[in-house]
């Protein structure tokens, strides 16, 4: 195999080095616009630092790009600018188009971990969807074989509709964290074990994935129950944020309550 | 053991039912407000029918009261008017007050199991939660030995802390569930399979319960990337209700956002 070069030394560079390098797919080194980020990443990986985007090895191999979203298309620039053409370059945004990376379309593709990575905590990367997009079919195939080496979920997913799996992902984890996060900080503020919340919340998550997700919404929103409401709007006085939040999110379930 | 009498025949009566029947606590009857429900009930119990509130067998028990939260204390007032000394009675709300069930506190309790419940699909009961109340030990007691035959996880908790986990559980099981549907719904409309947010939602509820929540937000809202939030706000110009939702948590999660 070919080995992977990781042009970004963060949170996503890190889950997909040690990744890779438990599915036997040499990591032929790290660059980073921080030279301590990429020496330390280097360490980790037990790979060399790459000490300048010019600076790659000759020969096949995949550069990944994993740096700040509007990044990207600088450090592809760069990196292009040099590459030999053996060199696939793919960035691993979801909201980031494939031609930010330029023109080189027999060279350039998409490799989209779709999961919330955080530092120090391995994650399954079996099961993590990596959506893969390119202009020429050389370039898929190629992306396909590094992928398959990570998970069991590849699937190939255009520009437009990446961005709209990113999108969907963004409400799912950000907001659902949101959401969890105040749910948790009421009991908090009551001495309440936030883990009595932990069978419900792995309930409604089965059940959201299991059943037609309208089908199956109950509570006091969407049976129209305001008596519920105002008694709960009325316990969230000391919460202002948290009765905006509450009233919205009613009323977006049930837009007939007049809240 | 005593028996249990159900007092409702819904949902949360087919639930426990099952479940007292599987730890081998006997269920004494079903009682319903219609008939049919009670039939149906008793059929899939084995048990009798209870064909009216004053019609209880006499002797030691325990009356569970499930019941729509504003028939709770109608139901308690015709059942305790007749009842006798040794049954207990307890309603199964995290919403409604244990004075509702009126003044015999000697006899009254609180037996709230915190999840929700799919008709047709066995919950394992032992991991849930179960909320208790009373005025009175004997009774507190009483319901702590019911209780520990479906759960390992019971507890003591006041009217006011339930009311607030009950609120909490409102947040954490409806929000989520109506944030995933929309979620999906994006997915849906692209012919994209929602299984792909089936890992990130899973790594999502992880985090929530491992980590202090605040400090693992993600995401454009959280490092106000106005770019991305932007972007995602036209792309959601088609579903107006989504792009109203998709703001109001954004300016939730980080109230610098001027939007």
């Amino acid at each position: 195999m070919n080995p992977v070069y990781l042009i970004g030394a963060g949170n996503v560079a890190w889950h997909l080095g040690r990744a890779f390098l438990r599915s036997g797919v040499p990591v032929g080194g790290v660059w980073s616009r921080h030279t301590a980020h990429a020496r330390e990443l280097a360490r980790d990986l037990d790979c060399p630092v790459i000490a300048a985007l010019s600076a790659l090895p000759a020969g096949p191999g995949l550069a990944l790009i994993v740096v700040p979203d509007q990044a990207i298309g600088g450090v592809a620039a760069e990196l292009l600018a040099t590459a030999g053409q053996d060199l696939t370059v793919a960035h691993t945004s979801g909201a980031t188009r494939l031609d930010v990376l330029g023109e080189k379309t027999g060279q350039t593709g998409v490799f989209y971990p779709l999961q919330t990575f955080t530092r120090g905590h391995d994650t399954p990367m079996e099961q993590v969807p990596f959506l893969l997009h390119s202009g020429e079919e050389a370039v898929m195939t190629q992306l396909e074989t590094y992928a398959r080496k990570l998970s069991r979920h590849v699937l190939r997913v255009t520009d437009e509709d990446r961005a709209y799996v990113h999108l969907a992902a963004v409400m799912l984890n950000n907001f659902v964290h949101h959401i969890g996060h105040q749910a948790l900080r009421i009991l908090a503020d009551r001495q309440l074990d936030k883990h009595l919340l932990q069978p419900l919340l792995a309930e409604t998550t089965r059940k959201l994935m299991q059943y037609p997700p309208g089908d199956i919404q109950t509570g006091p929103a969407k049976r129209g129950d305001l008596r519920t409401i105002e008694a709960h709007l009325t316990m969230l006085a000391d919460y202002p944020d948290l009765c905006s939040l509450y009233r919205h999110l009613s009323q977006s379930i049930n837009p007939k309550l007049p809240l």
